[in-house]
């Protein structure tokens, strides 16, 4: 990383809302993750300078596409500001932040501000579906096909079988880490779900089939959610920290970055995977790239990582690719309680994907921001102590875009 | 602009074809556009080292998504290429080239694939209209609309008209220009389609009307189209050059861009103008930002235009929004013969959004390889004399995102 780009803050809105219920629209979800994070970062709406929307599939959901043009629908200092909107199915968050920091590190722009943003509960679930679909080859892996994606990710967990072998008990002790991480999250959608949640995911409606070896307990959520989060310069941020009294060493940046895509069919990846260490190589690169980038000898050097569990398998892929374990060994690591919250390298301490929620486009800003809480001791009740850096992996489709990111002081 | 972007060249499609009824989905048209665009620009796939794809809206038309991912599925050599979508309606094919730009400036990578790419013929005119809907507020200025963009864009010619005035055959001269042009370009969607194109547009099928003052001849296509171009840093192009026996200048760069957005309802935009000289400001200000970067006084500098005539309106517009004339005047330009092919200053020897066709995220690109084809003499039966600078504008929406550049030798 030749330029720095640090972290001002951000907000995400309660991933547990239904916005349509409400009557509100995803123009209101941004509306409010903007004026929010203003306000969280203590920032003015004349400091932005650019502004980038992560959105998976608001043309589906929502019959809305070019969301860029609604922000300076919701503040007259936004008129004028250039925007764009980014895709790569449940990576979009990620590749917005990306883009951000790019024209950041360009000399473009001083402050920017990146939304990710999908609202869901628009259609029933069997749609819902359907439309996820298209983070797939949508012709050749889900046209026709109910629920597409648990049977995607049900098939990654086949692989880990054939390969190394897969027991049930591990998936389930994933979900429950993160469905019990979510409690303490006061934003996460599932926060109130359970009494008892070991009991709960073990039986009734959470043990239900879904696809292949998933039940409900192992698939994240359909949720509506925006997440704001502002980046900025080595210039503004020295400026941002001298206003604060702080110094620049005190904001947070982010560290290192990996991006990568694998072909899009699941078999392909799988074909080309065969005889290679890694199920998902590329995703691997992405990981190791992020951690390159950032100068760290390897996944010890940060104290937590946020990754993307769209379906258990996808957090029991991350943590031999993140190089908890040797391959096919993350068994160990979640026998070991190493990533369990008060472990030695909590994973998901917001909840994840399965916990806290899924709003497609806005995951990767989630995440990002979750980072950002982490290493300024803005947590809360999921705060892990003392904690410097933090990791990230945001995937898209099934494994097909992969972004990590390292966020640090 | 402190790091220079070279363009390599890259590759059209026939904007003639119907790929649906050859059987081809919009996975197969980004295939020949990347496989003919290596071939053009004699590049090797080994050497690409980031892709960014420009759509608007293949969710709805060809219900897909996640587009970057079928990069690896093309060529064996993608495998792992860094990949995202990026969507400004029917600005994306512009935005993409802004990321991959910018990651360029930043130092991320060396040599980028640009992939503009739009399949439309897949649903009826209706259905194509209500989508392209979603580009404007669809809950307030498309639901249950017939037709929304036409009677958007007939709404800034009776802005035109009650500023300054507006005459029909100014419009009809716009629309004369762009078809006869047209017939020049050998991938132009409509090369084939008049015998006597003045007597065609004034009566019969294409003088019928559509919405508000704007007749069938007013309007830009609905078109099947993919668009590759090659970006490079300037390490990049210094060897590219040096094998072809070339110096680094030989080579056309883009000099300059701008940036802007407008809000998103066309009634808001022209609440915010009035009383300013011009009727888009933010268009106006992005076509200044483009000059300015790029070091040229004025509009003057530039040898032609590819502007977005997505109807007449919109090149009406641009004829003054650029400095051709003063606001309001663009009329003189039009019966000075100004902006005709051979004039002093030719708007659209491509034909335009009307004459090539419009396939709405690859327009962006098709503009820029356009001018990369005028700026080194391959422009063929469009050529024009000795340029040395083309500009380029590409529009959003109503007028919402307005991104302009000028591409030079």
């Amino acid at each position: 990383m030749t330029t720095p780009v640090y972290i001002l803050g951000g907000y995400q809105t309660d991933f547990a809302r239904n916005w349509l219920k409400e009557g509100k629209d995803v123009v209101a979800m941004i509306h409010e993750a903007v004026r929010e994070g203003l306000a969280a970062a203590e920032l003015d709406p004349q400091e932005v300078e650019v502004a980038h929307v992560g959105n998976f599939a608001a043309e589906l959901y929502c019959k809305q596409g070019q969301l860029g043009g609604f922000l300076p629908e919701i503040h007259p200092a936004f008129s004028g500001l250039p925007t764009a909107r980014h895709e790569a199915a449940c990576a979009s968050g990620s590749v917005a932040i990306l883009m951000a920091m790019a024209e950041i590190e360009a000399g473009r722009y001083q402050l920017a501000l990146v939304i990710g943003v999908e609202q869901m509960k628009t259609v029933d679930p069997a749609t819902g579906g359907d439309f996820l679909g298209t983070a797939a080859w949508y012709e050749k892996e889900a046209k026709g096909i109910e629920f597409p994606f648990p049977k995607l990710f049900g098939r990654l967990g086949d692989e880990y079988e054939r390969r190394f072998g897969l027991q049930e008990k591990h998936l389930l002790r994933i979900a429950e880490i993160n469905f019990s991480n979510a409690r303490r999250n006061p934003r996460a959608q599932t926060r109130d779900w359970f009494t008892d949640e070991t009991q709960n995911l073990t039986s009734g409606k959470y043990a239900n089939p879904v696809a292949g070896r998933l039940k409900v307990r192992d698939c994240s959520q359909v949720t509506d959610g925006a997440v704001s989060l502002f980046l900025a310069s080595e210039t503004c941020a020295r400026t941002y920290a001298a206003r604060r009294g702080l110094q620049l060493e005190q904001l947070p940046r982010i560290l290192g970055w990996g991006h990568r895509t694998a072909p899009m069919r699941f078999e392909a990846k799988v074909a080309e995977s065969q005889g290679t260490p890694y199920v998902l190589p590329h995703t691997r690169q992405a990981i190791v790239d992020a951690f390159t980038r950032a100068g760290l000898a390897d996944v010890w050097s940060v104290d937590g990582i946020e990754t993307h569990d769209c379906f258990t398998t996808s957090e029991y892929m991350a943590i031999d690719h993140f190089g908890i374990t040797p391959p096919g060994e993350s068994w160990r690591a979640i026998e070991e309680g190493i990533i369990e919250f008060g472990g030695k390298l909590p994973i998901n301490p917001s909840g994840g994907l399965i916990g806290c929620g899924h709003p497609v486009g806005a995951t990767g800003v989630r995440q990002v921001l979750d980072a950002y809480k982490q290493v300024t001791g803005r947590a809360g009740g999921y705060q892990i102590d003392g904690a410097k850096k933090i990791a990230t992996l945001n995937i898209g489709g099934s494994g097909t875009t992969s972004v990590a990111m390292v966020i640090g002081v």
